[in-house]
């Protein structure tokens, strides 16, 4: 069976990481995606760590992950016969993928005017399209900053804490990606081959996914802060220390989760202590008893705690690392650490595609390509260039 | 102009967060949405806070965002009358969304077996639906503990904390959009009408972000951990302490950005400091130079360093509490925060639909509908019953 999308041809002219990986979604759905570089440097994704030694020099680790799953095309899209190419391009092509700050592909000449009505085009910036911000520069942590998440997450007493991924940059690329295939669906389906204009602001993936904290302010006048791990109203809840050194989340505020957790931790007594009988007791007591909690934490590995937790039903997790998850029994059951074959540095494990289709093979995406691999079968295959006029392009640059 | 999947209806058999909000996503994108609610109870984002007065007693602003833009239809799933009446309603319907746990739907004999073939149904867990840990309890915490997004995120010298808000719970939520209307597109482009079963796992959400973290131990044998706000190899970059007491991210570890926030900070003489000369210089002294940086940022309120870091074309970001939000300009004029007219509590200021798409008018979504508002007229629009046979069924508690 082949995927979704099989048949959809994206053009990715993203460049780090929001737009690039919302092109690769498209990708693991089942379409092509065609990656335009610039010549000469390519994608700022190439230059950023973490490296390894290959026969090329240091090769980046990241790139190998967000560069997986397409063709590379050098095309510089700085001169006028880059723009034309990229028109044409753009004619063999159903969805084109940019994050270039607002109006430079209008100042290319390769805005959405200027391209096929049937084009579904996703244009991610920090701040939208529009706006008084929409010129000014940015990046992930602006993503986070504006959209209120980095003010709600970290503990009380010290400075919000960036999420440890470009979390801005994934989520406004799966949100892109959603209404993307929405607009293919609507274009096919219903419009009559018309495509669409999508607006992703990185700040706006925080603010759509930030709960009640708005609806609070507006209603109640509560300007939500930051709680670290446990909550005010709820308890035992938190992050504890293990004895090899982990930390595992425990979830037993409720009161049937709490009776099992002391089931678990062989200390049915605290089912007795008046200052633990309901939830609202409990969250009251909270540092006793999320101390009681860690206490027995602190006395076992994060396996032992993990198998009697779960022995008597209460959620648990222990803080994954990379090491913990090459390990785990479960990843290994579903696939989740694929081998994708790098031009460059051979079988790399990473993430599997996600999510999975029930009945079908995990696609596994080609690795990485190297910069310009795919530029003369595309400019071939596509655009019917013969071999002269493409070396041509090469002398001149232009690819 | 109508939503991308105007004509297209959803059952939204969710509770809490993740499959609800993927169903809400579909609903923004022009899809009827039809919740189905335990009788008596419903679904449990209706009893958790922050709860507000009204007539009906506390109301929670929590289940006014997460459940606007959908119908609210009472069903016992428990009951053979309840799935017998569900099995109708799927025949109605393109797009089933639930998050029980694996093996729930099949007990209740409302699988993806004995439902229409053209269903595209969307399962999330936090597990996956197979694998030896699929039976086990869970919710969003353990999707980010062991998704490893836990582990990056914090401070190296505490704990690692949990996202402000339920991360994996909305990121898979997302990405199930993503897939289910990938699998629409292709039901209705290619594949004669069949449907799909997606497995969407709250810890592979996490997973999927997670940068180079997996292919970093493979190659490198780099377990990776937290940093903050700051990375060892750039600087300046932190969130920095205002005046105001708020907190602005500056990034300008780049030598174009760091020359530029010289000029903003009106320190040329920092350009001439051999410690920070070149981005690799102010990363072995990043304590010094983001410590010169806070020095600044302590003296000027947030939105004049915002100005003045403007000025100069430097990325940089309050960390925007709801309060922010509500007086900013730009989320004025890109309509970013909408009003919800809640059939309860009123008008209630909420984040709009996201991704916009350009040229058509944001969709405003409805307000969350009381517990089985919608009952009656679906069940006798959608399934042709007459008022006797409703009005028995509510007598029985069936609905």
């Amino acid at each position: 069976v082949t995927g979704s999308l099989d048949g959809i041809r994206v053009l990715d002219l993203g460049t780090r990481i929001a737009a690039p990986f919302c092109a690769g979604l498209l990708g693991e759905q089942g379409a092509e995606v065609i990656k335009i570089e610039q010549p000469g440097s390519g994608d700022f994704m190439r230059e950023i760590g973490p490296f390894i030694d290959s026969d090329d020099g240091p090769y980046s680790l990241f790139w190998a992950v967000e560069g997986r799953g397409r063709k590379s095309v050098t095309l510089d899209l700085r001169r006028p016969e880059g723009q034309a190419l990229l028109r044409r391009l753009a004619e063999q092509c159903d969805v084109l993928v940019e994050n270039f700050r607002p109006g430079t592909l209008e100042r290319w000449s390769i805005g959405p005017s200027d391209l096929p009505d049937r084009l579904v085009t996703v244009r991610i910036s920090t701040f939208g399209q529009d706006g008084p911000y929409s010129a000014r520069p940015g990046l992930d942590r602006l993503g986070i900053g504006y959209g209120g998440l980095l003010h709600l997450t970290g503990y009380p007493d010290r400075p919000p804490v960036r999420v440890g991924v470009t979390i801005s940059d994934y989520l406004t690329g799966v949100f892109a990606a959603h209404a993307a295939v929405a607009a293919l669906y609507a274009r096919d389906a219903r419009r009559e081959g018309r495509g669409a204009v999508i607006d992703a602001s990185l700040y706006g993936a925080s603010l759509r996914i930030l709960e009640w904290t708005i609806a609070g302010y507006d209603r109640l006048g509560v300007v939500r802060g930051r709680q670290g791990n446990r909550l005010d109203n709820s308890a035992p809840l938190d992050n504890y220390p293990t004895a090899d050194d982990k930390f595992v989340c425990i979830v037993a505020g409720s009161d049937a989760n709490f009776e099992r957790l002391c089931k678990a931790m062989e200390r049915p007594d605290l089912l007795d202590d008046a200052r633990f009988t309901r939830l609202a007791d409990r969250a009251a007591h909270g540092d006793v008893i999320n101390g009681l909690v860690g206490e027995w934490t602190a006395s076992l590995p994060a396996d032992e705690i993990e198998r009697r937790c779960v022995a008597h039903d209460v959620p648990v997790a222990t803080a994954y690392t990379a090491a913990d998850m090459f390990a785990d029994p479960h990843f290994a059951a579903r696939g989740d650490l694929a081998t994708i074959d790098d031009p460059v540095i051979g079988p790399v494990r990473q993430q599997a595609a996600y999510p999975r289709v029930v009945g079908e093979d995990l696609p596994n995406p080609a690795g990485a390509p190297r910069l310009g691999e795919h530029t003369d079968d595309v400019l071939g295959d596509l655009l019917g260039l013969d071999a002269d006029e493409i070396a041509r392009l090469h002398r001149e640059d232009v690819v």
